[in-house]
């Protein structure tokens, strides 16, 4: 009486591929968009599900701060989807020093504990805050910004980002952890020698 | 005279690819954005034309109602373009059940006969309407919306889509044509187990 | 037994503008991406339906054709949805002269009649095709493109854009309907003074 | 020796506006990307932050669940972002019914509990999977899903979305919880008419 | 004291790729959005300059004109970038014949001479200027435009585009450099045989 | 012989605003992506000409630089482009500090003179070169970067950006120029008390 068959046939004819989603395929080529996608026949539902938030990073470093990524590098399902996630997890008197995302805007929620948060505009001014437990900031894209522990306990916060791929570039490290040198930081940064050489001995730069 | 020669070399460095047209490469890897793009030398002027859409489709099935699509999996050449289109055909009494294209908006307009349509707005407000011969609706992006023969004859409309590849989810099939458990479905949609199992049996589904 | 008023509770907390739909509000500011949007609450269904495509137009007029536009200008609900649409007649020995859309590629479904319609790639490969009821053809974004009647009777076709305000810039009337110098146009086209003077005559132009 | 009134003079030239963010001022006009933007020198840090993910949703309803959504309707700074949040919560025998946001993907972190969740593609593949505290699931653009509470106690769950106004469309309110007509409703969901009755009086429709 | 392994572990889970940059891999597959990106490892600094700018281009053509680009196709570093450059020679008397670029608006700096420029609105408006050196344009995406020599020596500007790989469609190359029929131009632009005929003879057309 | 009149008829339905262009309002609201729009009968061929680029910046200051900015804020024309442009003078001994543009991908050209830039990853790797007249350079969005005159004179660079309001962050200046703790900046730096104050007190900021 339904004649199945044909209702099937009504259904082939659409395209599935690069439709609906993109989970990764890490061995293929990237383009100006991300990771090329898995043929949708290989995806299993376990890789739209990313389990690595739910375990503390490991705080025992000099800032005290870990962050766990979700980004389309670890969590392929997310690539091509505009959105990625990170668990950020601060030691007492941990922070998370300035730094910029390239590519996205952030939005943070304090799932435990304290946490004193800041960006700065362009123009200069700050804008800082303390959040505690179910607080949310966000922070616009490619602002510099930090995230310190304010409270006495591990405070935890659940991160997401507007890409799936949103870069971390954090400041100390683009200047103190390479070979750039010293004479060429004092020219574009204003710092002493002696404050720059001794950072790159924290950080691990030479030259 | 005048030194071709020279003139030509003016053209010669200017790239060709990735800038007027992407036509599908099925062949090759697929992006987030679509589908990796054949080389411009091999593209014909054939493959910028869909003949497709000129035939009647065919209406014997269930819902006396053909999509027929030319979307970037049929339709190589509008891969990358930002639009592809679709002929629907409405046998008396047809319908094109509640659905959403998640990635696109729907533009339709009337080449025969009387449709009924309408959709929903997530404020839950029902827009619909009575088009005829010539008249045209948009339905925005990832709303449900239906389409149903108002007519005593087979209504034809051509539809346009926001994106090369709109993708297509009908509500019912995506209930009662697979596996997800009854208990589930009642679970999410509150419908009653034998009004589930009712469609699982018309619709192919099973669990 | 059911709590409706918590129910509505539930729904009440979600912003509906900007999300679902964007009809225009003409008397509002443009923004680069369109108009501004009219309240939900003042949007009715019948501003969904645009009825302008189903007449003919008037191709009295020495083109003989006539492109009748449900752009966002005169379909105010397409506006910030991605999508437009237009009717296009041909009578016999008409035609639709080189032309660009600087803001969109564009999609044309014959629904009467036999078109004969080309475009012309950066690397100046032309692309044609005789196009008969039901075919379809892509116009990439931004490329010098045509349509003639190819047939003996009026040709009709729904042609629809990727964007709600695709532009229309007819390369004869930049040219010849407008006040650029003549000795300026020379330059620029190496089109003798002598035939630009009859264009400019016919389509309005002086200088 | 350093002078500085010079200096100032480097930054004045800079524009401020339509660059770092985009808080939105509810009194303006909208446009198709969301809301107009405060004066940045009216913006304040406290603006940044929004507190009502905090505490927890009434799920004394029907459903036993809550949304409380941080979107640009309520969280201004969101806005032109591309990011926004919401907490979900799930009392014993609680679930979010089967539904889509239209205009964003979604990724959700468990922060309490135990959460069975879910989408189903276009191809009609259902993607399924019980989620643990720090489990994240990400579900993509405009797909049918659903969240069930899968564990004794209430589960909690932070989720973002890919726009600062996903919108929120659920199914089952789209059809029962407004006055489409029976007979329509049967014609576009193939749902008995008995059904559709019931679930009208659960959810306050009429028609 | 410092544990500097901990602190590279903090480092080494971010992604790095299909976030910072995309160095175009010219042998790999083109997506819609551009060239494959080359591995960040094998991306050395010096692909980041491009010195090609840096020399007049031949003028020594019927045109008295050179463009030369650095465009994702000659300056692979631009590529998903969303900005690229060329260099403008016009030699006295020289032209940039009428043209568009299909996808980017334009920019232009003068940095030599005198140049008359131009572009004409889909209203068929024109908007033209004298510019001397340190003089900026920008022409819209999409439009009719043109530059022309003005003063007695030599002009140099410095172009940017709005896109990696803008495209260049200049008219008088598109209509009278390939072998498009006679009476077809003849018929699409309103123009004389015979002139086209002239034109067919310069450009190297037939037909 | 030509209707005239019917001519113009075919062109009167045309909508013009939104498609073409969008000059800034900086009188009306602004959007996500930029200022509202003239109208464009309001519109003069000047407003698309910037003349501010000609003149040498002051570098008569600490950094003995000077950027010209020709942004959406300055150059009104651009707004909605996706590019806008800066003119970069360097005195000998000249230098712009490291910075970041939040929201664009820049483009150098020098025109005098010798420029030694550079830019760092999220990977921490920096990217350097030495430029000289007609060489350029691409900044990838978001990242920080610098130019430092290389040479005895003058240095002179025309740049672009990816967007009309690309943003400009000097990491000096968002640190030492307003009045966020030194403490705080200590803990988010790991730069000295001494050092900040230093820099504070160059730099004119306070706490």
């Amino acid at each position: 009486m339904f004649p199945l068959p044909l209702l099937l046939l009504l259904l082939l004819p659409y395209p599935s591929s690069a439709a609906d989603f993109c989970v990764a395929d890490f061995s293929g080529p990237t383009s100006p968009l991300g990771f090329s996608c898995k043929k949708e026949s290989a995806v299993t539902a376990s890789e739209f599900v990313f389990s690595g938030l739910g375990a503390a990073g490991n705080t025992n470093n000099i800032i005290k701060a870990a962050v766990t990524p979700a980004f389309a590098g670890q969590f392929a399902a997310v690539n091509g989807l505009g959105i990625s996630a990170a668990r950020l997890d601060l030691a007492p008197g941990g922070v998370v020093p300035l730094h910029t995302h390239p590519a996205a805007s952030e939005l943070l929620v304090v799932t435990q504990g304290v946490i004193s948060a800041g960006f700065i505009s362009s123009a200069n001014t700050p804008y800082t805050a303390t959040l505690r437990k179910g607080d949310a900031m966000v922070f616009p894209q490619g602002l510099l910004h930090y995230q310190v522990n304010a409270g006495g306990i591990t405070a935890v916060a659940i991160v997401s980002f507007s890409s799936p791929s949103p870069g971390l570039q954090i400041t100390d490290f683009a200047l103190f952890a390479n070979n750039i040198s010293t004479p060429l930081i004092q020219k574009v940064t204003f710092l002493d020698a002696e404050q720059i050489l001794k950072l790159k001995k924290v950080l691990g730069g030479s030259g």
